[in-house]
C-alpha cells in the first residue's frame, strides 16, 4: 500500500493527506439544516450530515490529493450511525482513487490487536465468507503495549498488501509527559522509532524501498522530527499539527528524505473548515468545498517553498 | 460510578468482571447453526450469534457478579453489525443491574479524546437533543499521549457520574519494551501510576474514598501490581490477565488494599468458554452458561483464598 501511497504523491506533487475530522460546527447551516428537516434532530442526521459535507470535500479535492485521513472519534461519537458514516466515507473515497489512512489509534494484546486489524484492514470471516469489515488501506496503532500488540497488525497488512503508522512523538502539547522521558540517556519517542524500524524491516515494499510501517510524528516537534527522519530512514512519517495545531512550512524541511519523499502531512481544520477561516471567507458557506480545494493549492505551495 | 461497582462487589462477595470477548471458535454449534440457518454466513449472523451467546452468559451469572467488560476490538472486527452486537450487550447488562466496563482503549488528543469520551460515557448534542451513544459505564483508556488525551475522559466522568481505567502496566509479555524502561531510576509505569494519581485526585467518590480514576495492571505482573498498589491507594486495579493468560490466585493479594476493596479481576476465556474447559466438560455445549456460572463461583472462591 505504501508503494500506491507514494504513487499518490507523485502523480499529485502533494505529500498531503487532508484529515476529513468533521465538527457540526464546520458544516454549513444549509446542509444541516436540510438534513435536520428530512430526518429531525437525531443521530443518523448527524450522520449523514457529515456524509454530505465529506462528498463535498473528496469530490472537491480528490484530483489534487493522494489520501484522506478520517478521524473515527468524530464519527464514533454519533454512535452506530456515526460509524456508518464513517464506513460510506471510506468507501467514497476509495470510489474517488483516494488511499484512506484510518486513524483509530487502536492498540491491545495478541487476539485482541489482531480482531483490531481485521476490522480495519482485513477480512473477518464467517463460515465460507469473508468480509472487509472497514476497509481502510492504512491505519493508526498506538504502541504502548508493545510488540505483541503490533505484530497481529504487521500480519494482517503482510497478507492484504495494506500498512500502519505507529504512534511515535504526538503533535499535542503534552505528549512529552511520557513520550520524552530520558531512557538509557535517549527519550522514550527514539526507542519506539527503533521499533518502528525493526517492526517496519519485514515489510519493505521493493519497487519503493520504503516500508509499510510508518511513523506518526508531530509537525510541532521539528527536531525530534529531524532525529527521528534519521532513525528510521525507510518508514513514511505521518505528520498532523501543520495549521491549526501551530505546526509551519518551514517546520517540515527535516521530516522528509533527501529523495523528497518519505513524510505526508496532514491537516484537518485547516483545510475541511477553510470557509470559516477569514482568508477564504470569499468563497462563503455554499463554497466551503472550494475554500477547502483552494486551502490544500495553498498548503502545497507553502510545503513546496520549504523543501 | 466507582460507588456502584464497590456496592456490587460488596453485595456479591465476587471482585471479578466477566469479559464478554466472544470469539466464534467459543460458541457451541447449536447456536452458529441456528443463526446461520435463519440469516446466512452473513456480518449481521455473526453479530446476532456473538449477542445470543453473550445473553445466555449474562443471565447465568448476573446474580453473582458486580460487572462485565466487553472489549470492543471483538465486536469492531464484524464492523457495523459487530457494533451493534456491543451496544446491544451493553444494554442488556444495564438491564440486568450491571456496571459495563466498556474494554475499548481509546486515546487522542484535545477534541478529539473529548469525541471518544462522548462517545463512550457520555451524550453528544445533536440540534436540541442528546444521545448516549455506547452509553458505557466506565471505559479504558491508553495514556501514551499524555494528559490532554486523558483530560477530556475526565471532564466527561465528571458530568455523568462515570469513570475510567488508565492502562499503566498491561498483562501480555512485551508490554515492559515500553512501560518497564527506567526514567530517572524508576520504571516508566510508575510514573503514570503517579499521574493516575494526579488525574484521579479530583474525582474522588466522598462516600467510598475511591477515585473514578482507576488503572489496568496485569495479574502476570504481582510484584509490579504491589507496589502500584502503594503509588495509587485511592484508585480502583482492573487485573486482567487471571486464568488464561497464567495468573494466579495467589497472585492477586498485593493489588488490594487492606480493606479487601480496591482491586476488580476479569477472566475472559476462563469463564466465558468454560464449557471447553475439560474441567467443566460434563456442562456440555448446551451448559455453556451454566459451565461460566461455575467457572465465576470457583474464581471467587479462588480469589477468597488467597485474600
Amino acid at each position: 500500500m505504501i508503494k500506491k501511497l507514494i504513487e499518490g504523491i507523485k502523480r499529485t506533487g502533494a505529500p498531503i493527506v487532508v484529515g476529513l475530522d468533521p465538527m457540526l460546527s464546520y458544516i454549513p447551516d444549509t446542509i444541516k439544516d436540510e438534513v435536520f428537516r428530512e430526518q429531525g434532530e437525531t443521530l443518523e442526521a448527524a450522520a449523514e450530515i457529515i456524509y454530505r459535507f465529506n462528498r463535498g470535500i473528496v469530490e472537491a479535492t480528490c484530483d489534487i490529493i493522494p489520501a484522506v485521513k478520517p478521524q473515527i472519534a468524530m464519527y464514533e461519537q454519533f454512535g452506530i450511525p456515526g460509524l456508518l458514516a464513517f464506513k460510506r466515507t471510506v468507501d467514497l473515497c476509495h470510489e474517488k482513487g483516494l488511499v484512506v489512512i484510518g486513524d483509530v489509534k487502536r492498540g491491545d494484546i495478541g487476539s485482541t490487536s489482531a480482531a483490531y486489524a481485521v476490522a480495519h484492514l482485513g477480512k473477518v470471516t464467517v463460515g465460507a465468507n469473508a468480509f472487509a469489515p472497514f476497509d481502510e488501506d492504512i491505519c493508526t496503532v498506538n504502541p504502548y503495549l508493545g510488540s505483541d500488540g503490533v505484530k497481529p497488525f504487521l500480519d494482517v497488512c503482510a497478507a492484504n498488501d495494506r500498512g500502519i503508522f505507529v504512534l511515535v512523538k504526538t503533535s499535542n502539547p503534552s505528549s512529552g509527559e511520557f513520550q520524552d522521558r530520558i531512557v538509557d540517556g535517549r527519550p522514550l519517542y527514539e526507542l519506539v522509532g527503533e521499533k518502528v524500524r525493526e517492526w517496519g524491516d519485514s515489510l519493505i515494499d521493493p519497487e519503493t524501498g520504503y516500508s509499510e510501517v510508518g511513523a506518526v510524528v508531530g509537525a510541532t516537534y521539528p527536531e525530534m522530527g529531524r532525529r527521528l527522519r534519521e532513525i528510521m530512514p525507510k518508514s513514511y512519517i505521518l505528520v498532523p499539527g501543520y495549521g491549526a495545531q501551530g505546526g509551519k512550512g518551514k517546520d517540515l524541511a527535516g521530516f522528509f528524505n533527501e529523495d523528497g519523499l518519505g513524510a505526508i502531512v496532514n491537516s484537518s481544520r485547516g483545510i475541511i473548515a477553510a470557509w470559516k477561516n477569514e482568508k477564504y471567507a470569499a468563497f462563503g458557506a455554499e463554497g466551503y468545498a472550494e475554500a477547502s480545494r483552494q486551502a490544500v493549492l495553498d498548503m502545497k505551495a507553502d510545503i513546496a517553498s520549504a523543501l
